[in-house]
């Protein structure tokens, strides 16, 4: 199990240390950790947010396990060379195409949620954001147009093979859990979303077990305030995605909570090569304070474990010891609680 | 004051009958007001969700009341004879640049909203869309990939003058509320975006007296959740608008009671031309009924006197009898009242 660690920018390396420590109490069998630059930090040492090092030790791993990057000191670099262009980089050389960001109410902790507790409590919804395409990669720049001013473009696309595997990555999805999938675009005005519409209902012919609905992008926003636990699993383009994945995540109110995972085609000896991180930002007001809650990089572990290395057993085992201990109080700022980011990872690691 | 009436689909009809009976006790100086068939409606009788005639009648008006179009017998047609067809054509047709949606709680009416009533106590904002320009009206079609695949493809573009108007608008806007303005845009990501941003910290430099802040699409779809009553005044573009307009709305609970307005450069004698148009659909399931609200309706009707027709006074007095109405219990079933779409219209025109 060859495993590179990226802990990237601001809480990134406090974060990644707990995590290690929650995977080496599991004492897995042989485990490689390979250690990274990325973001910031990778720019102020080697110049570019990801080096060509750190690419071709990703490739070379099973996994990648990823902190965050941003940093408010890169913001003013030329885009390339930003922090935020490292996890773009990452998606596409490693054809990281589907992106899984489950989000769910946590019992006991719908009272930090935004929505009211009886709403809050009834999310249970995992949003599938496709990650290699859509105006994210399209041809991009800036022109003069006729009458000599500047315009910003980009291009929107969707080819058919792009959207079928993402469809079929979230129908899989669906038949694992409740059986509906709600696919989200504005058909009523993109070309790119009526083709993104008819290849998802062509697909859905293969699964007749799984009740398939569509929601216009406005709407969807709307009722994921309104009433988010009408939804199993949802699909969704990049761009759409973003939005998305993002509100959902702030509906169930504990983002430092929440894991993610980016898969691909490539296959690893127990499963499906990919990176893990949380779905949480770099954080930069509390880094290096030891103040940061590492549960959401702790259970993207828990995600890799099971998705990449088939270890099922072991991700459960990490997920009820994170639950376990919030159970028992142990709790970072963001939950309101006091526990720093080692007492966390400690007493996860304690209850495994 | 030539108004033009498009009534529309569903709903439509109802509730702009009980807009014009609250003009009507206004006995306003001079009105003439136009019906013109649109949408689904118009299709049906014409052959075009826009016909010629309604749209000659539009350019001739000073103002357009709008009810609402979407009509699901229409679902299957080719895309520009679709119902949606008729309100993006007159947005572009009639120059309507800007769109104005305020989104404010109700006093007594935090309960509807899915937010903690203490949040949405404290939503009082107004977005501001770009609604001429973005990836809603760039070149878009079906190609065929290099490899023999169907591809979708739509261009989102904005250009310095295109975002200079409508950063004009905001400042504009924000200057008579709080004074702030966050400008939405993903310029992480998008050579667009990059352009917006840029421009709109051009343009701050005529009005010193605004603070001008900028967020990522994504984090402002979070914090419209977490903590909406952060914002004042919102500017985006279109598709981005969109979203985030309608995730407001239902932040604030009560669709019902939300209006919008549409505006161009197109001066009237007292105001701007303009359209004006409530935020919630055409209820298909519910039209022909009586049971809709028509309170958005009216409260357009409200926009209108005061953008086009420069009659802040009768703007005020609409919008006071609309809560003098509610304050009186006379609430629709979408307030968990039992007024019908009728008794609501007469009940707000009696308290002018
Ligand atoms: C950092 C940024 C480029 C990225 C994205 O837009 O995909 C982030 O928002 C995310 O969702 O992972
Ligand atoms: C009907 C549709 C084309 C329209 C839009 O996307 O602009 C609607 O959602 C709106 O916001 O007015």
């Amino acid at each position: 199990m060859k495993i590179a660690l990226l802990a990237g920018d601001g809480i990134g390396p406090e974060i990644m240390e707990e995590a290690v420590r929650v995977l080496d109490a599991l004492r897995l069998p042989q485990v490689t950790f390979w250690r990274g630059d990325v973001g910031g930090a990778a720019y102020r040492r080697h110049g570019h947010p990801l080096p060509e090092e750190t690419l071709k030790m990703c490739r070379a791993a099973d996994a990648v396990l990823f902190g965050a990057v941003g940093d408010p000191e890169c913001d003013n670099l030329e885009r390339h060379l930003r922090p935020e262009q490292a996890i773009l980089g990452l998606r596409s050389e490693l054809g990281l195409f589907a992106n899984l960001r489950p989000a769910a109410a946590m019992p006991g902790l719908e009272d930090l949620s935004a929505l009211r507790p009886e709403i809050a409590r009834a999310i249970d919804l995992l949003i599938v954001r496709e990650l290699n395409g859509d105006v994210y990669f399209g041809e991009k720049g800036t022109r003069t147009t006729p009458g000599g001013q500047r315009e910003g473009y980009d291009v929107m696309a969707y080819s058919e093979s792009e959207v079928r595997r993402i469809a079929h990555t979230a129908f899989r999805a669906a038949q694992g859990r409740k059986g509906r999938l709600c696919s989200v675009d504005k058909a009523n005005v993109l070309e790119t979303s009526q083709l993104w519409r008819d290849v998802v209902v062509e697909v859905s012919a293969e699964y007749p077990d799984v009740a398939l609905s569509h929601m216009y992008v406005d709407n969807a926003a709307m009722q994921l305030v309104r009433n988010p636990g009408q939804f199993d699993v949802m699909v969704t383009g990049n761009l759409f995605g973003d939005i998305l994945s993002d509100q959902a995540s702030m509906c169930v109110g504990s983002i430092g909570l929440l894991a993610s995972a980016s898969l691909g085609e490539q296959q690893t000896e127990f499963g499906t090569k990919g990176l893990f991180e949380p779905i949480h930002g770099s954080a930069p007001d509390i880094a290096g304070q030891g103040a940061a809650n590492p549960m959401a990089m702790i259970l993207s572990a828990a995600m890799m474990l099971r998705h990449s290395f088939g270890r099922e057993e072991d991700a459960a085992r990490v997920e009820a010891a994170v639950a376990q201990a919030l159970a028992d109080g142990v709790k970072g700022a963001d939950l309101g609680g006091t526990a720093g980011t080692k007492d966390i990872g400690i007493a996860v690691a304690e209850r495994l």
